[in-house]
């Protein structure tokens, strides 16, 4: 059985036509040209023989009728605002390829293929939205507070675009595992010249606000000593996360201190208020632990010196996803096989296959990203590379026909 | 001869209705209400005999008639927007004050008083326009290229308010000494009960940006070796300052890391740019070459690590103004003769003695601010101190007449 490269490649530039911006797409959740990508998607898919149709929440779904076990491959088609091509979209036509091949080869009763486009992965309105939904993991309370930075609500945008009828659910008798390949975002895979990315988990985020109070004073008139200096504390806190933060991580720990605010933010003013948040990021709670308590340590040893109040608090907390190791086992195989040995990485960042493999076996697979860009319109990758990865999870199908 | 500190105080509380804002004043340079306090100044140096005028660049003046050798006294009457009532505003009162009761103690042929208030000194189009011009320091190039926030230029705000016809200068031959007093601005006073500051100069102002240019990157699929994070730099370097600048400074040096922007200021972004504002201010010149060849080291030892490009580009660059010795031995014996034993210490920001001070014989007197605060409504002194200080100064000009 094998997948057809020119129509994997020409699926994949049709579908970057919706919402093309330069050399990349601009295709947020429920916005016209997602809802014409979906539309367009649901008619591929039934090109290929599926039972297509788009969800409750936007989820563009093609079940393959003749199976009644059924891995899942997909990802989302969803963009952020100026995003790449291929982020998520490549996921999602992979699994349309590979259905519609194993059709072609008569293999679709033997193990079928769910393709999804997951809707609103890029938390337009609710990150993961649709692998949620997928899920069962959406409260009914979150769903009615979720809405756009515009303001508009996530059951306004629905209600817009006309979506209704049922969810598609997880159905644990039929799925037996979910695949998602993508692009690896960052610069790994290049850098070590590799292929194929395994990964072995997404990790989990904890985002920490710090936050000082202290007294606007004159910057000339005031004595050092007298001064209650609300920046000060945090220029300490960063520093100390960059210097420090390397002997608590693990090898594959990443941390960041992204944002610092010092108000009023005059030359000649004692910062009277200062924020900062910082972030970190393993497959390992025990690491984020490990962390989270000397920073919050750090913190609490800084608060009320110089008559400056400073606080941590949570703003966002993942838990990591292990992904399955026999599926991971089983990527690194059909890699080998491909003569492209396959690289093990942890994702750094947040996907689909973080919300589905908590409830089911899932794998996942990286692609390079050239000079590790994404999240612009100048993300692309090698067409040999997008092939590759498309004929290798087509490999791991067939291989979990007989598992 | 005596001061009158029932007119003293009525005429600063008559001053601060111009503009009025609530406990303080919105009196900012060529505003109505600064134009319409201009020429109630004039009228009332007039009612004390003086010859008076506003020049041309709206410095209001009040010249005594009889008088072959004058004392200058003044400061400002113009404010920062919201500022405090005494601001700049006491120093001139405390001129007409001196040189009225002079005069009505038949004094004022002995050695006069020439009243000033100096135009902008907060720096609304200009920072000490009114004693620069005076002191006939004032590049055509720089006049003309003046201009307010809101847009205006000087030469427009000028023309706007009609003012015209001959700046007022410094005489060599009649202009002997400039006497200027003002509220601390500080909590050095309060915090040592005293009521009387003799300042020795005023601060040198050393100002750089350094500014940090490196790559945006996901934080989350870039490995921390891969980065190239600009902030990470200016953090070290804002702590660096407030370590170990102490051992560099003198008692009296302050310092400030009051601007740190970062870009583009994203919990999940690597920092791409940076930029941090670091000033210093000392009497010595010697202690700002310490500290500045120190900084810039820093920074040159930091240029370049880790991809990232950091420079240092000076922005602002004052240079310290001794105050007279002599004159401010005088202060220190009037205020002991008063009972009010002085503290000398340096004026950590800018005045117009600053200006004059560089030409001629200057010397200033601090009362002290309550809670040190300034530059807000706020600001205020007890009426005590601001009725000691008047006279303090009355006597110094007393002794000045035989000197």
């Amino acid at each position: 059985m094998r997948i057809n490269p020119e129509r994997l490649i020409a699926d994949l530039r049709r579908l970057a036509e919706f919402g093309k911006a330069g050399t990349g797409v601009d295709r947020t959740s429920y916005s016209a040209h997602d809802i014409a990508s979906r539309e367009w998607l649901v008619g591929r898919m039934r090109e290929a023989g599926l039972d297509a149709a788009i969800d409750a929440v936007g989820n563009a779904r093609g079940v393959t009728r003749e199976a009644n076990r059924a891995v899942v491959i997909g990802s989302h088609t969803d963009s952020v605002p100026k995003g790449g091509w291929l982020d998520g979209a490549m996921g999602v036509i992979y699994g349309l390829e590979i259905a519609r091949a194993r059709r072609e080869a008569g293999r679709a009763a033997k193990l079928g293929v769910d393709v999804v486009s997951f809707q609103d992965e890029e938390g337009t309105y609710l990150p993961c939205l649709g692998s949620r939904a997928f899920c069962s993991d959406l409260p009914a309370a979150e769903l009615a507070a979720a809405k756009s930075q515009s303001g508009e609500t996530l059951a306004g945008a629905i209600a817009r675009v006309g979506y209704g009828g049922a969810r598609w659910e997880r159905d644990p008798r039929r799925h037996v595992a979910y695949l998602e390949a993508h692009i690896e975002q960052g610069p790994r895979l290049e850098t070590e010249h590799k292929r194929i990315g395994v990964v072995t988990g997404i990790v989990g985020i904890r985002r920490f606000r710090i936050t000082a109070a202290g007294q606007a004073d004159h910057a000339g008139t005031t004595p050092i000593a007298m001064r209650k200096d609300a920046a000060r504390g945090l220029y300490e806190l960063a520093h100390r996360v960059h210097r420090e933060f390397p002997a608590l991580a693990s090898a594959d720990t990443v941390w960041n201190v992204g944002v610092m605010n010092v108000r009023p933010g005059a030359a000649n003013v004692v910062p009277a208020a200062a924020d900062m948040v910082v972030e970190f990021r393993d497959t390992a709670s025990a690491v984020l632990d490990r962390i989270e308590a000397e920073l919050t340590g750090w913190v609490a040893a800084l608060d009320g010196k110089a008559g400056v109040k400073i606080s941590a608090a949570p703003i966002a907390r993942i838990l990591p996803t292990l992904m399955d190791d026999r599926l991971a086992d089983l990527i690194d195989a059909v890699a080998a096989a491909h003569a492209a040995p396959a690289m093990r990485m942890p994702s750094g960042a947040g996907h689909d296959a973080m919300i589905v493999g908590r409830v089911m076996p899932a794998g996942m697979l990286f692609i390079p990203s050239i000079g590790g860009r994404s999240h612009d319109i100048v993300e692309d990758t090698d067409e040999a590379d997008i092939v590759l990865g498309c004929e290798l999870l087509a490999d791991v199908v067939e291989r979990l026909e007989t598992s």
